[in-house]
């Protein structure tokens, strides 16, 4: 039987990642972007350059009118991205996202009769994101269990978290070996209209350490 | 100090009768409501009014885009809103909709530094919905304090069910003991744009079985 899997496709470096690890397990897969307001659009664009390239069975862009209850500097006009590592939890972390986002893969899988959820977070370089933890993708699979027809009829949700426990350059050097394109991603938070990276955001500073750490060229277009 | 609340507010009987209730309890109450491209619109109106009517601090309404990714009667044009009460679970599902609905409760409680959400699930007449269950609630309450800022520093989320148990009569006594006016909420899958309702639909025999229950005269507007 084909296995087939929602892949949260962001557009950035760890979300490629998943999508060619996701390939590479067998599954036939389906993407997940989202527009939530977000100031770097670049990276929507990236992901629909991804979908295409890896050859997705369909790739869906759900808008959401998100920006108008959350305050966070991705989102939010009047919040400046900070430019140094944060400690404690980011001030780029918007609220409830990642919770919000599984919900409509969730969704989607309920719709597709599938099981499989792929997505890219990572406990190691965002320890301050709450929602990136595996005590939280835990009880994620526990409520989409309990939340559909599928479960209540015995089945069994599986979100993926490949890159949980890797560092950013174990996660480049995973991709690499799989034949990742990384020029084609973006991470930063405040990338230009054409994709080009700011090189100092903390998204940027994470990804440029990840390079150096994999010890391969950085092939992240700077503005 | 002042108690907030999030209040779910679809503009039906249950979810007006939970904000009378949580205004009793003493809340502060902020009123959500989602645009995913319902057949009954009349629907969003009827929360308009009664949001105001109530004096909530506010009311958002989200609009998703919801109906893309859904195969449900309550939003696909192409299939038909059933007339007679169904077994097991019905076409009237909308995958993974409380589950969507309360993270953006979620979301919005984190910025209004809030912890209490109310929602007007029942698992009486309702319990085809596996979203509508207690388990389900339970375990959306565990994932919204492993989800969170706050949940991580120690604080606890609230789902409040006051209808939880209630059946359709109870829920009607409960909520003329609060004075709520049945006239201005719209039930049904398939009100006209006056918020008249068809009076045969599932949720319309559910609501007319309801006031012969509370033995009360039924204030509905059908067409």
């Amino acid at each position: 039987m084909q296995k087939k899997a929602i892949v949260l496709l962001s557009g950035g470096l760890d979300s490629i990642t998943v999508l060619a690890l996701a390939k590479q397990q067998g599954f036939t897969c389906y993407a997940l972007s989202f527009d939530y307001g977000q100031k770097h659009n670049a990276e929507l664009l990236a992901a629909a350059k991804i979908a295409a390239d890896y050859q997705v069975e369909e790739h869906k862009i759900i808008k959401l009118g998100f920006g108008s209850i959350v305050g966070s500097a991705l989102t939010d006009a009047d919040i400046a991205v900070p430019n140094t590592l944060q400690q404690g939890i980011p001030v780029t972390y918007v609220p409830a996202r990642n919770t919000i986002f599984l919900s409509f893969a969730l969704g989607w899988a309920e719709v597709l009769h599938l099981k499989d959820i792929f997505i890219g977070v990572n406990a190691v370089d965002y320890s301050g994101y709450p929602d990136c933890r595996p005590e939280f993708i835990n009880a994620f699979q526990n409520l989409a269990n309990l939340a559909t027809k599928a479960g209540v009829e015995g089945e069994h949700f599986a979100i993926h978290t490949p890159l949980m426990t890797m560092s950013k350059g174990e996660i480049i050097k995973q991709g690499l070996a799989l034949g990742v394109d990384y020029q084609q991603t973006v991470s930063c938070y405040s990338a230009d209209e054409h994709g080009r990276a700011c090189g100092v955001c903390d998204a940027c500073r994470l990804r440029k350490a990840g390079f150096i750490e994999a010890d391969v060229e950085d092939p992240t277009r700077y503005s």
